[in-house]
């Protein structure tokens, strides 16, 4: 039986496990990460690989997710703002350490692999993964493989852009579709009607604590489930534009499934019901076409750890 | 040597010709499309490769490209509102007829591949090919291959919506990208221009009879070429937004490069210089990732039956 | 019994008539307008006044109306595109033709005084009366009495910008009211949807002859009255505009009633009925205030010719 | 001389004043609000008229200024969310406990009230005094007279849309011009790039104490002091947005001159001048007509009390 390391790398942690050809973890470790010196954050990836490798003598590679730009080769990321690294040849240090062949990924695109492969995408060739947490994450699965585009950068859709001049992103641009559709988004939608509206927002701002600043996703989610109809007005408003980004995404890509992660997937029906109405509604060639698949992602927060494991495996 | 032939089935013509591995254009024949019957185009469609085949006894297939969305097995053209065709099971028609094994596909992705394998395309191996005429067509190449989309339906990317509540489209939309980067969106600008301020549209006035109404997308074209101030602003208008839907297209697909091509392509650089300062402006990440190479189309309007040809030979 | 003389100076078009007290019309004449020579303009206007002031010897006074910017003296025309009149000081010039004390006004606010006095609006001391023409005309009307603002231009309404970066209009901006709100507005929404959706529109196309560029406001307005659903959308979506421009009036000016004059007031209750539908749902404090109320003109095209006479009386 | 007592009643404090003739205080009283009690505020507004009472026989009416909708007779509170008042006879209260004539008053009304009669308006007979605060207050002044409207609800500019499905407003419409356009706009425009772009951020994070949701009007207006490009890019938002609206204004209300107040004025010609550049490009017949002077407003915040004092004096 043949075992790879996968190591989720994220601004504050760094999670690593051992996974078998099923993507079961047989052990998981953790440790901080040392965001602000790329030296250091080597040294602790390769530090956990060294602790789990000797423990499982059948590892033959090892699989690195990070929250960046990684190149074609799978070697060096580019830009990763949440842990100092520019043009960072992380395969090639790690490697110089452990003694074990290296693969880097973009986190996205390995919690995306997870669940195309062990997840809610199992057996469908043509996938696309959204994951609805701070901004929009994802993956995109073409013929059973993993697209990256022609220079590993692909599946970045969280920023097409969906309104001209709309709200600010993190990225530089306006009207990103990740500023309307996430978990931030939700939130957003929440602030800005308890702020000038509080007699309607009176249910989120008491679970809130009484300030509108302290309303997050997780709030509106919870007063969404006891019927609050504020909270249900924002989760219908972010819904909405899902279903509109994968109607867009659709026009281009024309996927078999469309697989909903990330923190507000937790909402179930209460988001996916309202993203398949839009969805159905203003996708184009409605009624001559069929139409993707829409499930909810099965996978939790270890999905990262297991596709990075599962991608050094080739 | 392997001979093929692709056929162009338009809403007004068929034509149709014989073609080499190397693209070139053995011979070409021309008919009229009775366009209102189904039966009868299938029966023109199968005179001419018929009439093809007799001179040509080393041809082994045919492809046929149509508008229309055909379904994942390219054998049924499921919807062609110019042909009269609904799940007409064009295959077979043809096949029967003519004795010779047919492949079906969208006229877009046709000509898109023509372009991609002896066109401006040539050697890369993601590509976005994107049309500029009536509306948007275009097609995607991944891997070297032309990607369809689970239900054959992808690269339709003319309908990702860019302005919510915008124009109406064909398409039942509002707010779809080729209502504003297309030669019908270039002429829909300088007729807005000219019937609310006919003083500043005095050359395009002129150079189309004195009617805003007869503003075409080339007196557009002629009177930018001119340097016409009011022409230049259309253009301007035209390729802004078209670099935009580029950098959307990037953020899902970071292709290696897109070929612009179609009627307004024969504009240029007075349409390709402003196509790249938007997209290289808008693109998300810029700065920290390799940008897809822009080109115009080398191809002219046989591509599409060059590409119908060449895909009925594997 | 005092008499005025009312002189409506239109592009193509002089009407004169006298005036009495209770707004009635005793004489009327028309003539060509030389409008391209300001001159002979002044000449025109001054032979008809003199023609009706010989038969009618009570005659005391001559309002006259242009479509221009007009200054708060009343006596200049600053600007009238259509009369090729620049700085034109028209009331001296016809003073000193005919003998008789001139004062010149805006056509739509004479319209709109004439419509205040004698039509929808006896009675009301504030009022906004708005006419859906080519463009938007109107006239307030504030503590019974036309207003003019400090340098004789308020009333220019049409041109609130109502979307940012929205259509273009021949004032040179872009989003004005009278974009969405207006004659022209109706046949370019219709026109718009024949375009694309030429199935869809298929009464419209008919009764403009089968070209999309022939539909017009009155095509439109008939289709609507025999219940084209098309004709009724294109209706609607004027409609709305028509009343979200009023919620933002009343914002301003809390006038008392709104009267809704021009060619697309003909439509009556088809038109009526949507605009207070969406004016009531816009307007700011919406069932904490008294509304409103919106009527349809009384007065026909001769309201022009009328008011000019009534406000030349004090 | 004739003095006159005018009170300002605020959600959280009652100020009140003896005023002359010339708009100076000659005494000054404050008590703070028991605000939920409509009964006990109507209480506590006589106990500070009656103490300045008794110090000035001279005075002979009263003005009180409430943030809320006034009827037209000057009598009843309509609604004003903050003090709990709901069609409150708040004259007739104040009167019989005070035996002195009493009229009430929208306070954004008396504080432009004051600015026009005592402060930058002086000598003007159209004006618009728009105050930059929380939201927009303001007021119009016509042939040197206070604009109440028919129903006394006049001069709520700040609710006009201004961007269709726009940002939401405490009114319960979306896109009202307060939130583009005012102090707690400007501190959203900051909040929001300090969210998505902390680098850009820095020194109005700095000036906050760290949290972007601790960034107010008046931390930007001290770093665009400084210099600082975020705050002016935020500063430039503010004042395109109050240009624009005051573009729209201009063209139903052509006034002599734009007095800006409120917070955000304290900023002089950082705010000044961007907002003079937008107006004048923006208003419709630009280059054709006089354009009305724009200024900053030169009475602090005991205007309301002092324009409540003379508005009773009539």
């Amino acid at each position: 039986m043949s075992l790879t390391i996968g190591v989720d790398v994220g601004g504050t942690k760094v999670a690593a496990g051992v996974v078998d050809e099923q993507g079961r973890i047989l052990e998981k470790l953790r440790r901080p990460t040392p965001s602000t010196n790329p030296e250091e954050t080597a040294e602790v990836i390769s530090e956990v690989v060294q602790l789990l490798k000797k423990k499982h003598d059948k590892v033959g590679a090892v699989g690195l997710g990070a929250a960046g730009f990684v190149d074609e080769s799978r070697s060096t990321v580019l830009f990763a703002p949440n842990l100092a690294w520019r043009d960072e040849p992380i395969k090639e240090k790690v490697e110089r350490r452990v003694g074990l062949p290296v693969v880097v990924e973009n986190d996205a695109n390995t919690a995306a692999w997870a669940e195309a492969k062990f997840g809610a995408g199992r057996g469908d060739s043509h996938l696309v993964i959204i994951t609805l947490g701070t901004g929009i994450g994802g993956g995109i699965i073409i013929d059973g493989k993993l697209y990256r585009g022609r220079y590993g950068i692909g599946a970045e859709f969280g920023h097409m852009r969906v309104v001209p001049d709309g709200r600010r992103c993190g990225c530089g641009n306006r009207g990103c579709w990740e500023q309307y559709a996430s978990g931030n988004a939700l939130a957003h939608e929440a602030r800005d009607l308890a702020r000038v509206e509080p007699h309607r927002a009176k249910r989120l701002l008491e679970l809130a604590g009484g300030t509108f600043e302290a309303i997050t996703g997780l709030v509106v989610t919870e007063a969404a489930r006891e019927g609050d109809p504020a909270a249900l007005e924002c989760f219908q408003s972010v819904a909405e534009w899902t279903g509109q980004g994968m109607a867009d995404l659709t026009a281009t890509l024309d996927p078999g499934a469309f697989i909903i992660g990330g923190g507000l997937s937790a909402a179930g029906d209460l988001l996916l019901e309202p993203i398949k109405k839009t969805f159905s509604a203003q996708v184009t060639g409605h009624g001559y076409r069929t139409l993707a698949d829409v499930r909810i992602a099965e996978l939790g927060p270890d999905a990262g750890l297991v596709g990075a494991a599962d991608l050094a495996r080739d």
